[in-house]
């Protein structure tokens, strides 16, 4: 008799920065699960994704009866039943919550302005202040959390759920070539070298699919250097 | 000796949402606290509040050395020691999780376009296609959890942090005449009628600052009725 697993649907992994994060964080922490990829279409999603999400939107997590919707509620919801979502020392904890709760509603430029597409290497046209400051404060926040944590990791010397919630940003910083402070790129290039990220961009590159409002985005904000995705 | 309080860093009671948030859960589960107050002025408040909120946002908890600076953070932290936050059963909690966790990264219509403003009414001018969108999943969502776990809250018998995180939809509810199946609007009206939720409303009211950029939204929207705030 087999464990009963987690079913996890998500998106293209070239674009899908909200899938990335609860498959990133169950990969890393050996939580084993069925992956359901549903490719992004044309125009809306909503009423193919709405056959598995009530919100039609990915991720979702299925565990038997039990419907998980948003990554942050699958987050509390794994670490609920598994060690290590978290960090265990309280003020790191509360820390990391707070970190992946600011990615959770914010960064609002830097989710529209850098959309997530890892296949790419483009050129911004400009960086706007209003850009800048989301930029910034993810500079401040990363060389807040691994000072006093001491690193490698956000919130200390283990992989937790608040680097997962900034996974995604690391392929933008790559895609885009975004500057940030030495600790920072070190950083983002520690994320970029986890086994699961590297698993996440292979995969990602090897998808034919081309969903036409996400290349749009990305067309529209800079010079595209280089596709190294499959054609 | 007097027990250590929580400090809870809020913006104006009148257009403050993500502000209501904690302190209705505190409010309503008797969780003590010092309401520090920093309304917003003209422009950015970003210099101001980050000498208490490292985001330069509101709300922020501070309690001794730990600063809890994200509203659903907050929830987290809190329900690690007291209580009542989340429901006692697995399946209501995870779905309460879920659902603060969507009004926390989601609605942005409705946000954007019925910025809360307890004291004023407004007819709009028109309910966009993305406006009804979210309001006709939160009367979805309401009415699931309602049907699913009995009532009279979102998530059961008892009121929890679900129930917090849409207080401010209940007032946008009221100043902006959204309409409502009726089983939400029952629920919107239970949500007004809390005592925590009174206290509020009328500290609101008798706010006297008026913040342009706030002000302007509400114009843009609609015709105001009613202006119902102290003058």
């Amino acid at each position: 008799m087999t464990e009963p697993r987690y079913a996890l649907h998500i998106a293209n992994k070239n674009y899908s920065s909200w899938s990335l994060r609860p498959w990133l964080l169950m990969r890393e922490l050996g939580i084993g699960f069925d992956e359901h990829l549903a490719p992004f279409s044309p125009g809306s999603n909503w009423d193919e994704f709405r056959r598995f999400s009530p919100t039609g939107k990915v991720p979702c997590l299925v565990d038997g009866g039990t419907v998980v919707w948003d990554s942050l509620a699958i987050t509390e919801y794994l670490a609920e039943r598994h060690a290590g979502v978290w960090p265990t020392d309280a003020a790191a904890r509360a820390w990391a919550r707070c970190a992946a709760a600011e990615m959770h509603s914010g960064f609002g430029e830097l989710r529209n302005q850098c959309t997530m597409n890892c296949g790419i290497r483009v050129r911004l046209h400009a960086i706007s202040p209003a850009l800048q400051k989301d930029l910034s404060r993810i500079d401040e926040l990363w060389n807040q959390g691994l000072d006093r944590f001491g690193g490698p990791f956000l919130a200390g010397e283990k992989f937790s759920a608040v680097d997962a919630f900034y996974g995604p940003v690391a392929f933008r910083v790559q895609t885009y070539a975004l500057a940030l402070s030495p600790a920072a790129q070190a950083y983002a290039d520690r994320l970029l070298a986890l086994p699961a990220m590297r698993d996440w961009y292979t995969a990602g590159l090897a998808e034919t699919w081309r969903e036409a409002d996400h290349e749009a985005e990305a067309r529209s904000v800079g010079v595209w250097l280089q596709d190294l995705r499959a054609v």
